[in-house]
């Protein structure tokens, strides 16, 4: 089978312009099928203080009301999207900035309200995905660019994690591709201590995971992006990665890999 | 060759609900190929001014400042695409949503300063659209739905008169399609009362449009549609038709068509 390469950005380096562009040419010199999936950065919540939304957190996860669903979708869907497709074209990479509602790529489950309601948020399941659009679109020789927007199939958008979103490409597009799901971020890949780039793990499977887990060494933050990158692993992704958003050209090539492999 | 439909809706009708959802509905009835391609409406304006960004315009034209751009990015792009997406999808119509960014769909050329600097205001030709990409996407069984944002291939996007874009869009697909373009809006047509439904001016050519026009008798708002679809008709495209957007399903049906037709 083909290759295929799932890439995720994190909102760190979209609110970073200058590791932005950097992370943009490198992805654009990227020759074979690939899905760039973004995160959401700061640039939402401060568009939104200025329209006097004020941002609401449950544990760490946005609630989304209707003021923010219109807000994500906008910043999201809109100014990140399109400003990321325009500068990709630029450099050469044929882009196509898609949402999950768009030709009904990513249709998902408003999460039930539970003690809290999440509002507009949506979960996801690779099942769901809409792989023969996909593949078409990816045969037409398209780079798509996703938001991590999804729709409930009932004329609403819905919000949803990014990470998830990618490892759910990543897991659907296994059937069809050799897929690399790359996950990018600002540090060399999962550390033993956060602050110290050397202290990367380059290899890790489920038992290391478990151990580590268990002694607390590692950072909270990594914990969601690893639940998302065994479960990919274990659905039939092929390759799971974890790393620097600069170190893509190296982790999209078949020898030198840098960051963390997850297996 | 088989049809295609380009179907344009303003802004007025994207400002009112009930009126907007009854032509998504009637649009997502179309069976044959289709691609819509919608105005801002006035939802660009008010956000703006929550955010402390005042319109700016000369002789009718908006001028596109850093901020301004960022806006319709948002907006266009993201807010009302993504929206008008959405619905569509709950009503069984697969539409993806695009700006003439995506995919290079519409590449433009930003608008020279002269006495005037229209800012980020992007000029586009028939000739300049992807239509081998576009074509690919209706093979898809795709209805595109289009942003008035065009790119400059320099990384930025451009705002563009949608009128405009509908019209490119049908003449550089009528070496494929046998191509109608419907202009619709909030009036039964042409009319040489603007406030009398019944005053509609049923065919149009050239002649009567040069008489009617130096007698006066047009509304001014009517005149760059007008052009737009002189233009269109001259090129290649086989019928263009102005009309109401509740009149949709008589004007991409093979009889009984209600509007202005332009020959």
């Amino acid at each position: 089978m083909q290759s295929l390469y799932v890439i995720k950005i994190g909102g760190n380096v979209i609110d970073h312009d200058a590791a932005l562009s950097s992370f943009l040419m490198d992805f654009a010199s990227i020759e074979a099928p690939a899905i760039l999936v973004h995160g959401g950065g700061q640039i939402a919540s401060k568009i939104g203080m200025e329209m006097g939304i004020t941002p609401k957190y449950h544990e760490g996860r946005r609630i989304t009301d209707d003021a923010t669903i219109d807000l994500v979708t906008m910043v999201y869907g809109g100014l990140i999207n399109k400003q990321m497709v325009a500068r990709l074209q630029s450099m050469g990479c044929n882009a196509i900035g898609l949402s999950g509602a768009d030709a009904n790529l990513i249709p998902a489950t408003r999460r039930p309200a539970g003690v809290i309601d999440y509002g507009w948020a949506g979960d996801v399941t690779p099942g769901q995905i809409s792989t023969d659009t996909l593949c078409g679109l990816l045969a037409l020789g398209l780079k798509p660019v996703v938001a991590p927007l999804t729709h409930d199939s009932h004329g609403h958008i819905l919000n949803t994690n990014a990470d998830t979103i990618a490892s759910c490409l990543a897991i659907a597009l296994s059937g069809f591709y050799t897929v690399r799901l790359v996950y990018c971020f600002e540090k060399a890949g999962v550390l033993l201590d956060v602050e110290d780039d050397t202290s990367l793990i380059s290899l890790m499977d489920r038992k290391l995971y478990g151990d580590l887990k268990a002694q607390g060494k590692l950072f909270k933050g990594i914990l969601p992006k690893l639940d998302n990158a065994f479960a990919a692993i274990e659905a039939g992704v092929n390759e799971v990665l974890i790393g620097h958003a600069m170190d893509i050209i190296a982790n999209t090539g078949s020898n030198g890999l840098k960051g963390t492999l997850i297996h």
